[in-house]
C-alpha cells in the first residue's frame, strides 16, 4: 500500500482518462467528489459533452462516525470490488459494472448509476417502484444460492470464503447491531422522548437471549456470501432498474442477514410514513410496503426454489429434500435479523433518515416506537415463524398500537 | 514445493541429527518407517545408545486406499503442523511437542511416543484406561473453547479459520462420512451377512433427512477448530498420559463433530467386545466403556463451563446465559455426528479393527448390526436429546437386542 495517497479530483480524471473505451480521445473531463466522506471517497467524472460518466470509488483508511475517527483497513476495498464482481457475474443486471480495481489505490472504477435514486430516498418521498421486489428476490436468491454450497463446487466454497474474510467490517457489525443496543453503550443515540423503551431493551432478558442466538448465527454460520449492509441505502432504483451497491461489508455468514435488512428497511419506512403522509396517499404507500415485504420474500423463494430443482449440486441434500426445512429455517432467522436492524436504526448508533428527518418529535417518537417495537416482536418470535405474512402482520400491528 | 521428494531413511536420519539438543553430537542413528504408507512416511529415528527418539511424519502427495490413489494436497502437513501447536498451547500434556516443521518437504519433527499404544488397540485387547475420559474431555474443553468465539477475539478467530481452510480433506469426509453409506456407492465395504441392513439405510428416508442436517452443519458450521478425524486409532495413550495425534483433518466446524467421533469409536469398541470378551470380563470391560461414554461428555462439559465462567470473552452471550443453550444443542450434534461416525466405519470405506477383526463371521455381523443400529438411533433421536445418558442407554439397548 506504499503508492496509496487519497486521491485529488484531478488525479481522479487522470486515472479515468486511461480507461479505454470510455470517453472520446483527449476528452475534457469534468470530476466532482460526492462521497459522504465517512469511509469513502466517492468521485464522479464525466465529459460534459458526450454525457459520458464513471464512478471512481476510493476507500479511506479510517472510518468517521459521529465526530470519531478509527482506522479501518483497506482491504475492504479489495473485498468490496471482488463481491461486485462475483454479484456481476450472477445478476448481471443488478449491480454496477466494475471497469477496473487498482489495489494500491484501494480504487473501484464502476458504472455510473446517477440516473437512479437511492430506494431509501425514492421511498421517503412516497414514490412506488413496481418492479423492486422482484429484482431484489432475483439478486437475493442469485447471490445466496450460486455462493452456497448448494451452487456452488463446495471445496471451491471453501477457498472463496477465505477471501471474504473480513474481521474489521464484521466487527462493526456484531458491535453496532448485536451488542451495543443492549447495553449502555456511549455508541447509542437515542432520542430522549423513548429514553424509556430503549432502556428496556437492557433488561429484557428473554430478547437478549434470542439476540444471543442471532450474534452466534453471525458469528459462525457461513452459509454464502453476504452483501453485509443491504440496507435501502445500498440500493439504487428507477421505475424499472435496481442496482445493489456497496459491498464492502461483504462474507460469508447466515442468507437470513441480508434478506432480513431488506425487510427491516421497508418496515423502518412503514413506521415512519405515519410521520410524512396522510390519508389516501398514507394508505396507498402503506398498502404498496406491506405488498413489498411478502413480494421480497416470495419472490426470494421462487427464485432460489427454482435455482435448487435445477442447479443443486449436494447428492445428499437434493435426496433428503433439504430445501423445505432449510427455506422454514431461513424464514426463521430472516424475522430475527429483520428485527435486530429495525432496533439498531433506532437505539444504535448509526440511524436511518427515514425516521429520523421526522421533524415533529411526537410523531417521530410515534414512529421509533413502532418499528422498536415490531422489531422485538420479530426476534421474540421469530423461532416460531412459519410465513412471511406474520412478518407484515407485525409491522402492521405495532404501528397501528402507536398511531392509535 | 520444488524440493519435495519422500524422504529415505538415510535422508530422514540426517535432518533428524540437526536438530540441536536432542541426539548426542555424532551419535550413530537407526531409523524405521514405521507408517501404513497410506497418507504419510512416518519415520521413527532413535539413537540406541542413549535411547532417545523422534517421529519425522512426512505427508505423501496422494492418499492410497484399498488399491487406489488419488493426489492429496501436501499443504495438509502445513495445517497439521499448526494445528498442532495450537494444540499444544492449549493442551500441553495432551498433544505430542512439535521440534520443527519443514514446509518444502510437508515433514513435521514431533516428540516419539513409542511407549503410549494406539487407545483402538489397547481397547481391542481389553485394557482399561482410566485417566482418559478426564484427559479427553480437557483436551476437548480447551481446544474447542480457545479457538470458538467464546475463548478467543473473535477477529482473531476469523483470521486463524482461514489458516484452516482444508477442502480437500474437508472432501473425504464429506464424501466418505456424509454421503456413501446412505447410497449404493462404489467405496463401499459391507459384509454380505449384513447386506439386508446396509441396503435398509439407503431407503430411509427420516434417516436422510437428519443426516442431511448434520451435513449442512458440517459444510457451515465453523464454531472451532476441530481435530477433525478424532478416532480412537488417533489417540496414544498410557495408563496415565493421552495423546492426540494426527490433526490434519482439523478445520473450523461443529464441535460436536470432534466430541462425537470419541464416542463413536467407544461405541464401536462397546459392540465388538461381544466378539471377544465372555463372562465377567466382557460385563466388566462393557461397564468400563459405558462409563467412559457418560464421562467424556461430563468432563468435556464441566471444563467447557468452567473456561466459560473464566474466560469467555463476548459480553451479550455471557449476560444472556447463551451457554445452557449452546450446550444443549451441542450434546444433539454430538448424538447426531456420533451416529453419522458409527455407520460408516459399518457399510463405508473405512471400517475399525475393533469390529472387522471379529473373526467369526457371525459374532462379527452381530457386532456390525448392533453398531448400526446404535448409529441410527442415535441420529434419529439426536435432535431430541437431552442428557448423555440417553447415548449410553441407546448403545446398550441395540448391542442386548442383537445379542439377545
Amino acid at each position: 500500500m506504499s503508492n496509496y495517497h487519497p486521491l485529488t479530483e484531478t488525479e481522479a480524471i487522470e486515472i479515468a482518462s486511461t480507461l479505454p473505451g470510455l470517453f472520446s480521445a483527449g476528452a475534457k473531463l469534468a470530476c466532482r467528489e460526492i462521497g459522504d466522506g465517512n469511509l469513502n471517497l466517492v468521485f464522479h467524472v464525466s465529459e460534459p459533452k458526450t454525457g459520458r460518466s464513471i464512478i471512481l470509488k476510493q476507500a479511506l483508511p479510517y472510518a468517521k462516525v459521529v465526530g470519531e475517527s478509527w482506522p479501518l483497513t483497506l482491504d475492504r476495498a479489495r473485498i468490496e470490488s471482488e463481491a461486485l464482481q462475483i454479484q456481476a457475474d450472477l445478476a448481471p443486471r443488478l449491480v454496477p459494472k466494475v471497469y477496473a480495481y487498482i489495489p494500491e489505490l484501494a480504487l473501484t472504477m464502476m458504472e455510473d448509476l446517477s440516473d437512479h435514486v437511492i430506494l431509501r430516498r425514492g421511498l421517503i418521498e412516497g414514490h412506488q417502484y413496481l418492479e423492486f421486489a422482484a429484482h431484489i428476490g432475483q439478486f437475493l436468491a442469485r447471490t445466496l444460492f450460486f455462493t452456497s454450497d448448494f451452487g456452488m463446487n463446495q471445496q471451491q466454497k471453501k477457498i472463496q470464503s477465505g477471501r471474504f474474510i473480513n474481521p474489521e467490517l464484521c466487527k462493526i457489525t456484531e458491535d453496532l447491531i448485536f451488542d451495543d443496543p443492549y447495553t449502555d453503550s456511549p455508541n447509542n443515540q437515542i432520542d430522549p422522548g423513548i429514553m424509556d423503551v430503549a432502556k428496556a431493551l437492557r433488561s429484557d432478558h428473554e430478547l437478549q437471549r434470542h439476540v444471543a442466538k442471532l450474534r452466534y448465527g453471525f458469528l459462525t454460520k457461513g452459509q454464502a456470501l453476504l452483501h453485509g449492509d443491504l440496507h435501502t441505502g445500498s440500493i439504487f432504483v428507477t421505475k424499472h432498474s435496481t442496482k445493489v451497491i456497496d459491498p464492502e461489508f461483504a462474507f460469508y455468514g447466515p442468507m437470513g442477514f441480508d434478506i432480513g435488512a431488506v425487510l427491516a428497511n421497508l418496515a423502518l419506512n412503514f413506521a415512519a410514513q405515519g410521520g410524512r403522509a396522510h390519508g389516501q396517499t398514507l394508505i396507498e404507500m402503506r398498502e404498496y410496503l406491506a405488498e413489498t415485504m411478502i413480494s421480497v420474500w416470495e419472490q426470494f423463494e421462487q427464485h432460489f426454489r427454482s435455482l435448487w430443482a435445477t442447479h443443486c449440486t449436494d447428492r445428499l441434500l437434493r435426496e433428503a429434500n433439504f430445501l423445505d426445512h432449510f427455506l422454514a429455517e431461513l424464514l426463521q432467522d430472516t424475522f430475527g435479523y429483520a428485527g435486530c436492524k429495525m432496533i439498531r436504526r433506532i437505539v444504535g448508533l448509526a440511524h436511518v433518515a427515514d425516521i429520523d428527518g421526522i421533524e415533529d418529535q411526537t410523531l417521530r417518537n410515534r414512529a421509533q416506537r413502532a418499528a422498536l417495537a415490531s422489531g422485538v416482536a420479530l426476534i421474540k418470535i421469530h423461532p416460531q415463524a412459519t410465513t412471511i405474512h406474520e412478518l407484515r402482520d407485525i409491522v402492521i400491528r405495532e404501528t397501528n398500537c402507536q398511531e392509535r
